[in-house]
């Protein structure tokens, strides 16, 4: 969980104004979860006692997510031990694509270790259906990865549903072993996932440095998920969307799915108009999540998701501001005519 | 007449600041007419004189329009008796429409009743040219029609062009009686109207659910037409925007247009980029009927209300902020280029 | 429950801004209790279901309160029979005082009927231990008398605190009785009161056209408190705030409150700088009932309301933006200097 | 320099706020080398003493051009004898182009005269590798033709290369002689240009009234050039951008340039999207001076020119935004995609 | 006329934002007039005819003063011919005094001359009761001056009532003969003049560097006056505000006037609180006019005009933005309690 | 060096929206020496080469100061290593003090070491007359008190005049030793300094937990200021600002000086209205070291301090807006009438 601040249509390096929205990415899972799609969902995460923290909590009351899970930590008043994350993203135009720059050093969440939350408690007597975190979240420290693995392991003891997305990011690897050592984790959290967010590259031993995720029609998708499930067959399903950027302005987008032997492809965008692309995959992730929480069917999920994820690009800010109602509209292949 | 209140980038149910316009079928065409085609226009409505009611009255005057017939009526404080108008309009974006909320019961204009207004002495003595209503007005409550009836065979007997927008909006209709009643109102006033903004599905007596306006040709439009005017003999114009919505941001737009056994069709524009759809309609009124006051010939006067439509769909607003200048050079297929 | 428009330093006739927030005189109890005080709190309203509702609903989450008896009704799409309520409201400057209208007429929650709400639920099985209302929404219908009436007495039946709030408001009465049939009332509600937030004006027979609260000293508080609990032994706490406008950005600020007996006077603000003052009276309520709930004292109780007070009208809006830590700061007389 | 008002998704004759940004043709140019390409640039030019001049120097400081060179001139309180230039810019939407109108009369800098700046001391001591002006400047008044003559005489002297950007305005040489007069100066000028922005219509002595730059390919961009450099052969480099406004939101977007008898075209921008067009072809201008002054060849820097004004018309404002990563980026085919 | 930038909390040389509103002595009294007053005025003025000319056409139909004798000037696209007023005007805080800057050199209304403008057949046919100009008008240029002294000969001419205002200002008379030219000039005008506003400073031949208006009492206000009417025996009523500004934020406030051999002060606001005092005079002006107008006596006229400049001053912009009600209300000891 | 975010009016906890502004209690001191008095400074730092760093330099280059001693560090994609500081500041309002929150551990300016920065060079070769530093650099971590001994020394080698501000913040020495610790060092320091911003209390080997700065009159501080210069004969000038906050928006401000046995108290402002008081200190540094240069003897230089922080605290950010006229006027005693 981090503030973002958002320069609008200028940039962070000249701008005079901020807008802040709150962000990260199974945060803005739980929220979409929560706001579009009627569901209760909670977050564990720790934050810094101080006015930036609070700002998050007033965020993320806003967002309606469970905050009963949350640790408050003392702060020194200077940002040595422990400090809030933020970041800067702004949302790009035309050919100048969209820019962040994360300052998450020393976050209480990346200092979280195994046995500081009582994941058995939470999973026992909550009635928890369905958990979710990611590559993000392992990826803040080594004592995270431990932290998410512990968390898995008693999810999958309890029964609970894990969702797992890889969600690589160079900056957070840098230090630490980049995509490769990324990898080695993910396939060591493999036995705990039931629904990965992700693609073969995630997961490879023999991972190479391919910039940005592939590009698959149905048949390689099929070959894909087939490889990664023979490897680590406690994946039941498996989705990837599919993101072409032609401009900041207009991606196409997409996704495929994978499960029980049978790959689905979503209904597809071409020249898609973006507003702002940030938080696309996660709101993908929370409507396939609705959708297979629901019982749907992976083909309504991965529809659901896209549609999600493609009105969430339409407004700013990293989490959707769309009701039900509009996903299953734009799912059903609604026009854009004004309502009123 | 009423308060619009507009959310810019974001959308009504998450924003915090609202930017307001003032908006109203009727109105936006009178403040087309005054503002950007130089006629002196008048408006006769109704309006609750409290803070909200004199927000009004700086947005109109700022709109040029004049004022001296706008009855004044009492508050009482809480918005029981009568309350002014106000409406959440959001622009869409992409594959989001535009989206639209009316609160507008109650209000002092739907409580008209015949004889409040004394339209000989407007008509007779103010050098009224023309008188242009339609269909919203009329489903503002079963008074309002018959005010209307009562205000278009006034103008009628005093050689007073009238003009009649069908402007069928479901929510007005829904619970009396929807398209079907509509339509049977239209029928009724047909006798009164000179130039009719609408179609066939407005006026039909078997009018069917149908969703949207009809797609033409010019032939099929002719076609069209000239159903219309055998069943009602007394329209001389008929005149009918085609918009196609891609997506928010981008419509095809034109128009069809039919006098004296003729039918013309307007410029095209294909892929039209669009800031704010809200107010399109009214602005290609206000263009249409300007050409007509000015006797250019109805191609002309199609022309003239499709680019200033266009001109008003790239602004926010419901009204246009363009210059006869600006309309008449995109009529003749000026570029984009900068002028300076 | 109603968005208040704000249009900031400007007025509200003119602008062309608004900064939404929201508001309602119960709520902000609630919402204060929950922000700065750490209380759980929840609300029993009725909204209709649009965009208006939802930005409601958006406002309220980020105010904390739980929402789980928030009643949701079908919107017409017109504002006929039942709509949300909003307010518009300036907050003056100097010699210009405070400005308000209200725009609350065919709101849902001023069509609930006794029977609407099973209290005996909600009071028995959900651990409540205060119970909040007040005039405002006794006032909004003579059904919601009714409601209101039903609640305190279920309230009391299962050894619920109740409290009330006078809060006498003349554009409310103003079609219904006035200040007599407001005082009326109270007096029949007073039976179930324990903590009453008014004085002898809002319950005596002979209610005089009375404008503005009296002026106390304790002598006179004393006598009148004696007055109200001899005709109304229930009342177990009576809390007065003594507010003189010098002008809109200054005020004198303070409280009485009697219990047991005993007459309490709070700490005084005088000549202190006001922001915003709508909301101050509600975050004293708020900051009061904290003091009792936690079993503070009267005179700690009168000095967290007022001083919970003070602080909500440093910044806009209706609620407080204060902390625990700054309200007990600030009772203790702690100094506006920086802190960093 | 001038202050911009800019009235951001408005427009200026029915906005109520103003975004201010300095610009100017030669200042653009300078701040562009500054800021993205870390070049030392220093303007000389006039300005009046008072607060517009303080915010114009404001600006130019954020801007990082050296102001050494700034002479202060005195106010007379009222703007009769000499006054800032300001403009006001709207950027134009879709079918609604960019517009602009200049409010530059009476400046300082139009009643500079030959002799008010020593150049020989500045090109001989201060390390001057580059000289760049242009028409605009020249068509501010007699004189100002004058000053430039001089000084770019004095650089050709000091062995300091001079550019010269032709820049036809046509509202600047309205009252003197339009394009026939701007090209008879740009013809005496020649003999001491070493790079020419513009083209064959800025020079011809049989120069008509063209509207807008002809529409080249490379061999008759080649045939053009060598007619220059016969007539001119002081003229070593000719460079032209060619950019067809599709409509104000999109346009086509290169350059040619012509160098030792060879023709070079740019990476070419189909359909870019343009945010902002203002400055486009001044930031071309800094990107082009850059690559040659880094000794890159043409064909780099007319990349390097195109992809710098490219992306300064992805943000507001007459300049660049972008950084020397970002253009390189860009020349080298960089995709849209986020960077985090 | 001029646009007025208004850099809000910040100052004119360092902000990025400018609000823009309407101003101009003689315009704000009857924008006063007609906005809080409720009479018809009109504005005899030449505005050059460009977007910022449209602007100000559009904030002068949001201000309700007709418009049909606005002659509208070609612009030259530069701005060397004649271009349209603007200023700069921040508004203080504590220490920091308001602060302004003209730009108003080479505007088309002071380049009017005698016989511009046909001033009999506007008294004589428009119904025309009183005619207001001032000093500032007067010293726009040597024919401004002339012109107001045909205007005003004409209104006495016609019976129609004459109203003058100082308003004395160092920028405008610096060039020209400063206070001893401006005070030879009033003394020439005072025969038209039937209401002054001023004081002898402003009228003697003796006319010293005073440095602001002299502060009074009955007393010396009687004496004072007296001199005048022996003087000046056409001048009937002398009216003179007395503002002691504390600080920016804190001026003391009210006015003295003369009539009939009798002075009267007006209600007196001491340490009146200040949003922006810019207009404070016009508005007074305003006030004063529409009571005399409406023969209420000087008494209440004064009162009156004090009440709305205490109320213009507590809004941003030039111009009030106060109700008649509100200003009734002031001038009769109302309170700062907040309304609703 | 840091950026602050700023809420306005609102609250850090609570907002959406923060302007930024540059701050930095070194770098307001050299900001308001070149914005306001004209004088070229320059900054010695080191900054993170990120975006944020990159609106830092965007920021200072407004502000004036030199850059060339920037130096710029990597970043390491998500500020473990080292990154740049920011805080949030909220300005407080009436009985709501100003409250701010650092977050600057990990800065690469907190990472600085003795031998890092060529002080010799800087001092030898660049004719700096005056070296401003203090407490809150030397207290960024044991290393930079370190270098600012070597820079202090070095300065004095090489007869640069040194000034320090002792400046305790409670938050930066918090872990590291609290006041005691700051004394101690300041003592060691004291060597070298020959101005001195602070008291008694920021040298004393028995400095007790005074909160706050205490509160002199010319008796009690010449004494003071005797003991201070038996102690550390080095120290030649002594200046302490006396701010005593009766609000948040009113101060009484004022400050001490004493030099060669003499002491002098300043022009004060009792009761000084205050828009955003962060700064104001540095502010009064900026003005005195001004005319301490200047030789205008140390009772004009403490009121040109006092008069400068006074006008800094009239305008939002850490820095002054003023000019040095209007610090001038204010030091005369200038009214806060209009200017214009």
């Amino acid at each position: 969980m981090m503030v973002r601040f958002d320069p609008g249509e200028e940039r962070i390096a000249v701008t005079r104004n901020f807008r802040v929205w709150e962000g990260g990415g199974e945060y803005n899972v739980a929220r979409g979860l929560r706001r579009c799609f009627g569901q209760r969902t909670t977050l564990v995460t720790a934050v810094a006692d101080n006015p930036v923290g609070r700002l998050l909590e007033d965020l993320m009351l806003q967002g309606g997510v469970d905050l009963s899970h949350l640790k408050w930590v003392e702060y020194d008043g200077i940002g040595r031990a422990s400090r809030n994350g933020i970041y800067f993203l702004e949302r790009g135009f035309g050919n100048r694509g969209a820019m962040g720059m994360m300052d998450r050093g020393h976050t209480p969440v990346s200092q979280m270790k195994p046995g500081d939350i009582d994941w058995d408690a939470i999973f026992n007597t909550e009635g928890v259906r369905w958990f979710h975190t990611g590559g993000v979240y392992c990826a803040l420290s080594p004592s995270t990865a431990e932290v998410a693995k512990e968390a898995m392991a008693s999810a999958k003891r309890h029964g609970v549903v894990v969702s797992f997305d890889c969600n690589y990011r160079p900056s957070l690897w840098k230090a630490s072993g980049g995509r490769a050592a990324a990898c080695r984790l993910n396939r060591e959290l493999a036995q705990y996932v039931d629904v990965l967010f992700g693609h073969e590259g995630d997961l490879l031993d023999t991972c190479a440095a391919a910039s940005g995720p592939p590009w698959y029609d149905s048949e390689s998708y099929e070959a894909m998920s087939k490889r990664i499930q023979e490897s680590f067959p406690a994946i039941k399903v498996i989705a990837t969307t599919i993101r072409r950027p032609r401009t900041a302005n207009r991606n196409d987008w997409g996704a495929f799915g994978f499960a029980e032997g049978n790959v689905f492809e979503s209904v597809k965008f071409d020249d898609l108009e973006i507003f702002d692309r940030v938080g696309g995959g996660d709101s993908f992730a929370a409507g396939l999540i609705y959708g297979l929480m629901e019982h749907k069917g992976l083909k309504w999920a991965l529809d659901c998701g896209v549609a999600h994820g493609a009105l969430a690009m339409t407004t700013p800010g990293d989490s959707s501001m769309a009701t039900l109602g509009e996903v299953e509209r734009l799912m059903g292949g609604g026009s854009a005519a004004v309502q009123r």
